[in-house]
């Protein structure tokens, strides 16, 4: 069991890198027919007429399972708690892909109002096998410091 | 069936307004253990002692649901796709919260280099049943004039 991390415990620069999630075709199918049902994210010969060219997976199948690695893998005592951010996809998601997330720590802004807590800016870069990026995500996060101290 | 849009159907200050859709406790569970499970979203008991003193959705989740939503009431000819835009989480959503997006166009930029298609920027706005901003997404889309015109 991985270290829980309080506010007092994070560094501008730490990296935490997550296990990876392999996704199957019928598994993006499933995430879209029940949140994004778009012919492209749903039907492989459909897809193909289409700018993506075949299959691919949703953006918010991609942000969803980037979300679990994250809180799999960036051990944050308080929990991974966000007010959103900017998220960019650079590249489909095709059956087959893993994919893989790194949180980076970029900011770290004690709170001048609620000495308990600060704002904890990070970047989630999620990559496929090949190493190239399919989305990028820069949340501020609530972070809370270590009880009674 | 509502009638498919290209670009050249599309106005500045245009607005689709989408069906609702209401979350119960144990759709909020489901979601979050598998895409996000953290405890806030995932128990009761558990999530009354953090920060949002009671069960939530995963943003995720509100995310997915407002894609739905909009999918099925924005009707682009060729579809909604999106590179991205800036996230923003305003308000938890609860159990029986009802959801309902507008989306509305914010500004049309036809492409310089290719001529079948253009960018439009929307908002999308996610609102319960108080009316009150649970999520904003302002996305830029690619938008495909109609073929053969």
């Amino acid at each position: 069991m991985q270290q829980k991390l309080w506010l007092e415990d994070l560094l501008v620069g730490q990296e935490f890198v997550s296990a990876t999630h392999r996704l199957t075709a019928d598994e993006i199918k499933e995430f879209a027919g029940r949140y994004d049902p778009q012919p492209f994210h749903m039907d492989e010969a459909a897809a193909r007429g289409t700018m993506f060219g075949g299959l691919a997976a949703s953006g918010w199948h991609t942000a969803a399972i980037t979300m679990r690695l994250s809180v799999q893998s960036f051990p944050l005592a308080s929990g991974i708690i966000g007010s959103g951010g900017e998220l960019t996809w650079t590249k489909p998601v095709r059956p087959g892909d893993a994919l893989q997330v790194k949180s980076e720590i970029l900011e770290i802004i004690p709170s001048q109002s609620k000495p308990d807590r600060g704002m904890v800016i990070v970047k989630l870069t999620t990559t496929n096998q090949n190493g190239e990026i399919v989305q990028t995500f820069s949340p501020k996060l609530v972070v809370f410091r270590r009880p009674g101290t």
